[in-house]
């Protein structure tokens, strides 16, 4: 009898937890990974860092090689393989390999891990000197091309947290940036206190910030090399990176009836299965349940990645796990800024139902006297019941690992008048007496009471 | 008609909160705060902050001065007021008021905020260059002892979080430190993976650690000035430290016939109402429920005092407001190491009837290519329901904060099982893709499995 064939779609984060995860599950399993690129298990959300120059060499971003797969895991790793077709009659995965082969693959189970990608359809988009940021082998061509073109301006379109990130590693290698962005505000789904605080910041960096504004094309130049035509002008620079989004890659699975949602993403249940029987699928190619708004979304994130790619993992592999949702918690770090946010926005609660207030706060990281640095913070919630629906910060220390108490209020369903007396620590090095979660709550209630 | 009278008993933390809660919810009551020493509002837990010289003078500990209060909020600051006996028939405190006058101050309501002492019993206690470390006027004096008398050896007695933050002050001056314990462990109530960690913390740095040694008696000496008479030998030194715990002040309560628990603090209801009616306490000197294992325990810190005062103030004041309890967070640094706590150790989980089990792990503050700290962390849980009870961190970098996430696990009655993909906040510069306490909860979920 053959054993059970197990074929998972992508290498990264979700792809490889859950090759992993089946492994320790089911160590009979023939278990096959599909990677189109030439890396697996990396940390994309150190590709900043990459390319900053903060992380020297690209093997560090790696967390296993496929030799440790393939030799520790049994796990059968091939690179460069593209899966093209997923012909759901005969189970098999048409690839394309390396040497321009095309090879039939089949499966039983398997596990849809084709992640999200950050391209572009700009006119000029496939320029040398433009890039996108979604994967290893990008970023290596990337920080190949700035070192040896050595580029004094670069130009950035979107002013999400990976174009913020992008902005920040241009400019600690020396490269003068400009910020284009669509949006009347930066990193959209943050407040506007803290939003404000943060082009202060890029400000400051001596980064040009133009906002409000549509790239509409990418020409090349005689000067920079490179122009980007906008609404409000023309930028001209020696690099340019277009990170206007993530975008899931679903056609693979569309052709093959899997069902893809409003969001654009693959629909799943809790058990991360599609809607076609033994079917999974994890990581930035699936929507998830908001577990505060009870609506799908897309909300791409590496930590999300693994978890769902773990359940999907162990359920491919005969067992029964749940992934329920997320909370929408994000962190990043925008020059020496932290930035973290969990739950929804003001905006996101209105757009959701919610008939929501917000405030903000203004505290310090710890005790004045010890140095403490400023901290802005928002809380959202719900004037009918009280439930926290979200909570944001900014600082310079402690902000982003603020945002986990936060989180798992969300996740317990808290309401601000049951906030007051949480008994989070405080030592003077590391906090005030009144925390600002408990701070926000405290403003929010006395803010209620005023209605 | 005369104005109702509020007399509050101290001036610290839980006393000046409760003042200053009180005024806001009535702004015609007659506020007197009663205060032995000569300052009031100021941050105690900054006292070895002080001592260390890190912070520079002494009114950079106090919030507000008596004169804000008096100016701003009204309140009758009387310093250098020790109240004696509450005389409960006529609504009448005795009071030793400067220049050896008594006084007799009446009451309609009161909040009994007397504080803790880390006094000492010891023969020789009383010797000079013998201190406790319990107010900001005992910490001047130690300063000045300092800096006056350089001493070049210095003992401290007990290993709590309050000894092991002087021993870190004397050793930042220059002063060479022994530690005196009658403990096994340091730093009691967290478990001994992180104990151990913090003693070779102590060895590197010069530090002289005898444990499981009680000291008897302190002499004085010709040549350091000093002897620590313990059971394993004599320690000479120039300053000698004792925080061998912190007492609650109770005499004058309970000769007024309040009620003291078996923790030895004075007992209140969730209004933080002892049992008599219109008198309320707060702070250091009252128990608290602690709220995983719904037992009274004293464990007097500075956040809770605050949380305690404005609750006793607004119902002093004719409010209700509720303090429901702790669930015993704790923070501290000792050099470099941050330590912190939340619930139940293993061994308190026991002693309070659980069928506990715990885990320790060992993980990083932030990614690894990014310049990670070691990271250790300890989580407790009960193996029939799964419930989290506690959870312990140390690390150079981020554990002390991270400690509220498990705080509010706590509060929200969270079981392991049900912690596993919690939607932690995760980028590089702050943490690792599987967040500590998502780590612990994954380990002690396949602990429980096992059995």
């Amino acid at each position: 009898m053959s054993r059970v064939k197990l074929v998972v779609i992508g290498g990264v984060a979700a792809g490889m937890s859950a090759a992993s995860r089946a492994r320790r599950r089911n160590p009979e399993l023939d278990i096959t990974v599909l990677e189109k690129g030439r890396h697996v298990s990396y940390g994309a959300c150190g590709l900043p860092y990459y390319l900053s120059g903060e992380v020297r060499d690209a093997n560090d971003l790696v967390v296993y090689t496929p030799q440790y797969f393939r030799e520790k895991r049994n796990i059968d790793i091939r690179l460069e393989h593209e899966a093209t077709t997923i012909e759901r009659g005969r189970k098999l995965i048409h690839t394309k390999a390396p040497g321009a082969r095309t090879i039939e693959i089949p499966y039983d189970k398997l596990v849809v891990a084709t992640g999200g990608t950050c391209s572009s359809k700009l006119p000029g988009a496939d320029l040398p000197g433009v890039f996108t940021c979604s994967d290893l082998d990008g970023a290596i061509r990337l920080r190949t091309f700035l070192e040896e073109k050595r580029p004094s301006r670069g130009v950035v379109v979107g002013s999400g947290y990976i174009g913020l990130e992008m902005a920040t590693a241009f400019s600690q290698r020396g490269i003068a940036v400009t910020l284009l962005t669509r949006s009347a505000e930066l990193l959209n789904g943050f407040e506007p206190e803290i939003s404000k605080r943060l082009e202060a910041l890029l400000q400051a960096h001596g980064a040009v910030l133009k906002k409000n504004t549509s790239v509409t094309a990418i020409s090349s130049s005689p000067v920079d090399g490179l122009c980007a035509h906008h609404a409000g002008g023309i930028e001209a620079a020696g690099v340019m990176l277009l990170a206007t989004g993530i975008t899931p890659n679903t056609a693979l699975v569309e052709s093959a009836g899997i069902s893809v949602g409003a969001t654009g993403a693959i629909v799943v249940d809790d058990r991360m299965q599609t809607n076609v029987n033994g079917i999974y699928a994890a990581g930035d190619c699936v929507e998830a349940r908001h577990l505060v708004s009870g609506r799908p979304v897309y909300f791409p994130l590496g930590t999300t990645a693994n978890k769902q790619g773990r359940v999907a993992g162990e359920n491919a592999a005969g067992g029964n796990d749940r992934f329920d949702g997320i909370v929408g918690t994000l962190a990043t770090k925008v020059f020496e800024l932290e930035l973290a946010r969990t739950g929804l926005s003001l905006a996101e609660a209105h757009a959701a139902g919610f008939h929501a207030d917000s405030v903000t706060i203004h505290t310090v990281s710890r005790a004045a006297y010890l140095g403490g640095r400023p901290l802005i913070a928002t809380i959202v919630w719900d004037m009918e019941s009280g439930r926290l629906l979200g909570f944001q910060a900014a600082g310079e220390e402690g902000a982003a690992k603020r945002i986990d108490a936060a989180a798992i209020a969300l996740h317990a369903r808290m309401r601000i008048q049951d906030m007051l007396h949480l008994d989070l620590c405080y030592a003077p090095p590391f906090a005030t007496v009144w925390e600002a979660l408990l701070l926000a709550a405290g403003q929010a209630v006395k803010k209620s009471r005023r209605r």
